[in-house]
């Protein structure tokens, strides 16, 4: 549950903001409504050197929470000073503004208001505003900015403040606005795009839900599978208690499976993609929908990859602090000294051990590489071919890396019969099939025919199309500058 | 101690930039001084589009210095042909400037120098140069952008610049400047908030100070406290030497305790702030002051708590590795087989350690989540619901599960008389004090009468208050945007 | 190899950018091109409020993968109607847009195009489009702009667009665009940028390369001297087989090695530039190219030092979990019980790896703060003081430690003659070289007299310099404000 006092609001703002004077000649603002936003907003508004009129239906109540310079009067002569009105009062109040609506004519009103749980369809609070304003040009924007922000000023993080209308010079006029308030605005067109921008700060990690889903169900399927077969099995068949098992061990065994799958995962739509394309011999046609929104959460994807991958890497190392694996030791210990056995060392089982661990840290070490490069930050200051670099072709390499490791860990084990558990293969063997898929199918589109096939259909070649004039002009700047 | 070689400037400079050639109709910028601010100040000018004209009192020895486009002259040259002119001389020359005082009047002055030491009151460089040059209008701005980013232009990170002025007209030239260099201009008001604008280089860390001092006194506590029971109790009651334990295990028993009181630390001022808002019925009264700061600190104690379980981390990954481990297990060993201890599984034991290992590990991971999103660009990416989603719910959990793992790890042992050493019961016990607070006082708010009141006093309600009037109009835009 | 697939642009484009309706008083753009990016860039013109006109030389047949509120037109008809024509075609078709060159004379073009590879000579594409429309103006730009980044609007990460033309009018006129479509515009200055801005999105980490290779020599050389120590030697004089090492041992007994030079890499060059300065008697003479080299790429010698490190960390975590570890382990339990030893306890040897685990830990600890310091945003949101603090003094701090950590490690083996194998010193000598000569050079610039010196330089002072006039105005801003 949101805990709305994670980041409250220093109430006393901050000392220079409050030390600006007002100066005649700015031009003026109004402000309708007098919460915690309007008073942020008219911090900052006076800090960009604007004079501020708040217009509040009791203004002696509110007129000590505001900046001393800041004018705390009637909602009519608010409204009638300013050109530029900002309406930052409830939506569901919105009706009783209906008293100022003469004085609002003709003037720019910037709806600041957001919506309490998203919405898929309108009317927006903006739309429903501009209904009854209709004399007045409505500017949706702000409401993505939080009252912090316009406290602080906007020194880090999101400066950007999402704008759109129906009229441009009443949105050019905002936008000079924000640019003086040191904020940068992002022009979203008209104001059927308000929806949009409502709904933006009522988002809870949308791009996530399905990998995040994936990645769980895939972890409860191994999980299951492993129970059956390392817990529930030898309690069945010989009444052996390994229950110990499930907060670690059986965890630990399902992690990488899920990482796996996940990373498989990431590959698999650009492969899709790549066989439509070649099939259609064309790439003027839509992928389906489905393709669509994968292709567009592979970061997702990854990043779940890498989380497990991560919690896999600490599960492992954590092994042997474990009391259960130093009772163990020391009971093999305690048999090869009573077998008489002076060496216990078998050459294929250390070889087999020391290989798989350093195809894992090899492929934790890339993972970890293209996990940096998802940071925002570090995405944007390297361009689209070392992104790609990084992503795709590292990418394969961990993938690569990551599928030697499972079939180094368990491949003397698919031979052995007594691995086969309520005849369940040992558990690397479901886990294998999708990133084996992903790596035969790369494979096989870097086959001369393929490639040279749809590196052509790129650059915006087509299948079956006569071709009399020069490609020229008109097929520009796919592969080249951008895809 | 800063080493001014970190990152030096290229002396060079870029090729590019020296290949424009100056434009007559370009606009004239001043530049008085010719160190390297002003070198480099007046490439990216050159790069920029502009003519500029450097002004020194030796122009020939600083000839060869500047790009050739650049005109260095006699101050008085300088300050003649432009109507813009940075001042990148050291304040204490200021006064050597007088000569060309007729000259700058009615000029903007941009005053881009720094003081030595933070200082917490006026009068600013700033400040002392308007009253220097009462006829022209100052603006303070750019000493915050180093001669670094100004030669290699203001392609990644922080592209800010901190302006203020108490002359808008000035100030908007020099923002215009700002623009055509590719600098973001942050507009910070009148002249009085140069003092500010001239302490933001040098602050070194100042919001982390209270967090890390905090850290290492828990640290300490917590290792006085390991020390005299784990290494001074068996030396003083039984001459066992146990000092060995000082460089890790003591470290690594001392670190979660630090972790987790800093963990508890972050969500206590926000209970704090609820309680105190229940109590008073409004939100409309001030917090006291070390409340505000506290609340303010909250990201800094909960990255230093995660620095401290990351170290535990990896100290305790490390455990197995050590020498000592090693002669432990084989002298273990040695007795099991010495007594003829078949097997020496204890079933309690290994439960116990199985399901700490996961609490902790689970909290480690939420702790690693809580600390991605802090990143400023990860930060500025997401939105206020999933910020404070991240922050407030999974941060609960971290604090619940690292909770968990202290009592699993320590619970048989707060039963036993032997481990009150010196009276000191066992270490996880005072560590506990303030987690168990803070998930308390949290689930207490959650009872549904405290829960309504409060979300009622958020939307702006007062206790004690007759509403006549809807609360209409005036009571906007609190919980629903922003807060 | 890059992967076209990784990130191909969702073709259906987001709803509401379809929405906005074309506004008849909106100022005309001009699209030549019919391609991916072409589509991209309509939409988001159209966003931001422009009317847009598509130039193709069969527009019925790309009519409908353009919003509707695009007009699709003649390359005649749209270079007429617009002032400002992007040309998105490929570069080896410029000459067929000769027929409309009488329609482009005195508008600006806005060359899109990249190269097929870096190119170190001119001339450039838009140099080329120059040649070709001499009575345009051309602009240079957005090809540094994904197709993918306009479709999605430029909503994180870079936003920025580079640009450069002769025309500072043009050049204005394509800013304005810029900012109304949310990008920033970056002046690069002349047209003869241009080369450099093709090239950028074709670098592939110009800047990783030497301390990649570095990195790899380093790994590469240290490789080999512990094989030939640690298992070339026991396999040759006494035909004992170790080659069980080669993929974890050996790996990370070169790891913190190449690790630790690395780092000390980082150190060095700010050294030599100090002793250089001070030998000079001024800081007006460029340092050889090498060392400005050098002192550029510290930061990524740095990230390549800490991945060592961290891969050495989790190799070492990784030890005891090893299948050899815990043979050998079982089987030294195994001679203890043989040779009836009650207790194998070495309180030296403990003691030497407590501590040099300790050593160890704080200097990745440290190490892992530089990295975090070293991400964009993080180095983008701290002061300059604040850098330098966290990279030379932390990083200094780090170097100890890490060379602490060596020494404790090798130490005792140093004085132990069959450590010599093949007359090879044991792996630390060679590698505490560099790290002990970064130590001790530092230590010697803290030396009052070579620290005084070394401040008056930087603060302009030359050597042999007569004063006589105050070294006042001209020597400004130095290290006060930025170095």
């Amino acid at each position: 549950m949101p805990d709305p006092m994670a980041r409250p609001l220093i109430p006393g703002g901050t000392p220079h903001l409050e030390a600006s004077a007002p100066n005649p000649s700015n031009p003026v603002i109004g402000i309708l409504g007098t919460g915690d936003f309007s008073r942020s907003l008219a911090k900052r508004l006076l800090a960009a050197g604007y004079q501020v009129v708040v217009g509040s239906r009791t203004p002696k109540r509110f007129v000590a929470l505001f900046p001393e310079e800041a004018e705390v009067t009637t909602q009519m002569e608010a409204a009638s000073q300013a050109d530029v009105v900002f309406v930052a009062v409830y939506p569901e109040h919105h009706p009783t503004l209906v008293a100022v609506k003469p004085a609002l004519a003709g003037k720019t009103l910037v709806d600041v208001s957001n919506g309490l749980r998203p919405s898929a369809f309108g009317p927006s609070n903006a739309e429903l505003l501009a209904d009854h304003f209709p004399e007045s040009a409505v500017v949706k924007g702000f409401n993505t900015v939080s009252a912090w922000t316009l406290q602080r000023g906007p020194r880090d993080g999101n400066r950007q403040v999402f704008l759109c209308s129906d009229s441009q010079k009443a949105k050019n006029s905002v936008k000079q606005i924000c640019h003086r308030m040191g904020f940068v605005p992002v022009d979203m067109g008209l104001l059927s795009a308000s929806l949009e921008i409502e709904n933006m700060p009522l988002r809870l990690f949308p791009s996530w839900r399905v990998p995040i889903v994936c990645s769980a169900a895939l972890f409860a399927f191994f999980y299951l599978y492993n129970f059956a077969r390392d817990v529930l099995h030898p309690y069945v068949t010989a009444n052996k208690s390994a229950f110990y098992k499930m907060p670690i061990d059986t965890v630990n065994l399902s992690l990488p499976s899920a990482a796996l799958v996940m990373l498989a995962l990431v590959y698999l739509p650009g492969l899709c993609a790549a066989v439509l394309q070649l099939r259609r011999g064309t790439k003027y046609r839509r992928f389906p929908g489905w393709l669509d929104r994968w292709l567009t959460a592979r970061k997702q994807f990854g990043l779940c990859s890498f989380l497990c991958a991560a919690l896999h890497a600490v599960y492992s190392l954590s092994l042997p602090m474990r009391k259960s694996a130093r009772y163990k030791l020391i009971n093999m210990a305690y048999k090869q000294v009573q077998s008489r056995v002076e060496d216990s060392w078998v050459d294929e089982e250390v070889w087999r051990m020391e290989l798989y661990l350093s195809a894992g840290i090899a492929a934790l070490g890339l993972l970890s590489l293209l996990a940096v490069t998802s940071l925002p930050s570090v995405a944007g200051a390297i361009n689209w071919r070392e992104f790609s670099f990084v992503q795709s072709s590292l990418g394969y390499c961990a993938l690569a890396a990551a599928t030697a490791h499972t079939l180094l860990y368990g491949w003397s084990r698919a031979f052995d019969p007594s691995q086969y558990r309520f005849y369940l293969p040992p558990t690397f063997v479901p886990t294998l099939l999708l990133p084996a898929a992903a790596l035969l199918g790369r494979l096989a589109l870097l086959a001369p025919c393929a490639a040279a096939r749809l590196a052509r259909i790129r650059r915006g070649w087509e299948a079956g199309r006569h071709v009399r004039f020069a490609p020229a002009a008109d097929d520009g700047m796919e592969d080249v500058s951008n895809v």
